[in-house]
């Protein structure tokens, strides 16, 4: 599982910082997160495929979340893309991008669909045979998502030795990789962790931003391996967060402690700060393993 | 009369290069014309004081001329403007803006204002005692005009030596200025031309972009000091130019040449192209006096 950081400033792009987006690479997934003014130009300098993104997940509908999907819809055309496209989001964008090509008179050739969302609980948006999306919903100042990409349960390994001296049939390896016990060419059952081991676990990715400080979403991203939280604020500025329903940097590492995450990535600065250290210093306060995405950066898990 | 290029390539945004955005400083205004994505950031590069923008310039509503100008309207609010802000566009945009506020439910404090363009016939859209602006009907894709900056003419210049030889009084000056001849205060009229000096010529700036070859804008754009014309194309891809309602460098030097053009520059290069030396070169062979537009160039003229 691979994140990449294409922005992750809060309000306006400027010349050396990016607002939200993301790519998260899981299971030969590319999935984009949130599309700020300049991600087009991020996904180009990340060297990230145009084509291998297919589906884009946008939280809320304040600019500094969207403003550039419309471009990156439209370069997907003038590239002549030909695979179809899937955008999660909140109702209305539809009608934004809709209005936006009628009035360029230009259409997209390759399928774009829009899963429009409105739900306000936890629902699974996305789904084959590898991955899962649910969304987060949080509280912010508009309707706002944010999004659990979780793996599947991965297969038990076959311990290749052990299978052989049990003189299992290749036929059962299937039944074995799914965690059965099966009969061998002799009529005996063999114990299914005999000759299998533990398989890697599934990891899972919860990007939260924008919210206030918000308990609701600790039943939904629990355990999780990776919680990106934004955090918007220091502690001195708390007081800003409830009017604009945004974090602080403690905040997000509460919400990482009490759901039990393993890696908490900070995000989502405001720009009235000079730098970013002392978000993971207020964060570390309460949970250890604290990260700060930087536009540009990636991290593996 | 300064043109700062903010942006002067065709289609999409890439990491060296912007689509289509330019400022002129012109009498005191700052005319911000054309606002693809990216443009603020590129207006925060030329360190152009945001304040400064009062009014907006679109050509039309493809996508490389405004994907930035609702990121922009936003980071005005953000930065807590009051100064009013008119945009000149094509009917349509109004509603695009309108509806992205809407669903941010985030509304501007300072006044922003619309002047939807419909007309097919070059029309006056704004004028002060120093400046006119003029719509300069195009042919292409959809609905585009682009725009003549005119200064007034200046006032004559007194050659204060003789003013005080020919015993003038000061509450003249002004008559002087504006051309009139004046009695002294011997009570002899004393001719304008004896005194004053001729003004400093007025200049103007013609925006042409995108259009096909079109002559019909000759008798607009006639004896401009400036004309920015789109070429995006070179001669070898000229057969481009009728399905896309683009230009060569070619058709823009004609343009500039029948015009009485005094300087052409070029931009709206294609990204199939290296180099865009052959723009000038191909120019050339029609019209002497070219120049390349480049993002991040300003001219004074």
């Amino acid at each position: 599982m691979k994140l990449t950081i294409l922005g992750c400033h809060s309000a306006t792009p400027r010349t050396n910082t990016n607002p939200t987006s993301q790519v998260l690479e899981i299971k030969n997934h590319m999935f984009l997160i949130d599309c700020g003014e300049g991600t087009q130009v991020e996904l180009r300098r990340n060297k990230v495929k145009f084509s291998r993104i297919k589906h884009i997940f946008i939280s809320h509908l304040h600019g500094d979340h969207y403003f550039g999907l419309v471009g990156l819809i439209s370069t997907f055309q003038l590239l002549t893309r030909e695979t179809e496209l899937h955008i999660y989001a909140p109702k209305g964008l539809k009608e934004v991008i809709t209005l936006q090509m009628k009035l360029s008179n230009s259409w997209t050739k390759y399928l774009l669909i829009f899963h429009e969302l409105t739900s306000k609980k936890s629902e699974l948006i996305y789904e084959d045979d590898k991955v899962e999306v649910y969304t987060i919903p949080l509280d912010h100042r508009i309707y706002t998502n944010g999004f659990l990409f979780k793996e599947k349960e991965n297969e038990r390994k076959l311990d290749i030795n052990a299978v052989l001296n049990a003189n299992i049939n290749k036929a059962y390896f299937r039944k074995l990789k799914q965690g059965s016990d099966v009969e061998n060419e002799n009529g005996i059952i063999i114990k299914n962790n005999t000759v299998t081991k533990d398989p890697i676990p599934a990891k899972s990715y919860a990007f939260c931003s924008d919210t206030v400080y918000n308990e609701a979403v600790i039943p939904i991203i629990k355990n999780s391996t990776v919680l990106y939280h934004e955090s918007t604020f220091l502690d001195k500025n708390e007081a800003l967060c409830k009017p604009t329903k945004h974090s602080t940097a403690k905040h997000a590492a509460t919400i990482a402690k009490k759901a039990n995450i393993e890696t908490l990535i900070l995000g989502h600065y405001s720009t009235r700060y000079d730098g970013y250290d002392a978000f993971k210093f207020e964060a570390q306060t309460i949970f250890e393993n604290v990260l700060l995405s930087k536009d540009g950066k990636s991290f593996e898990f």
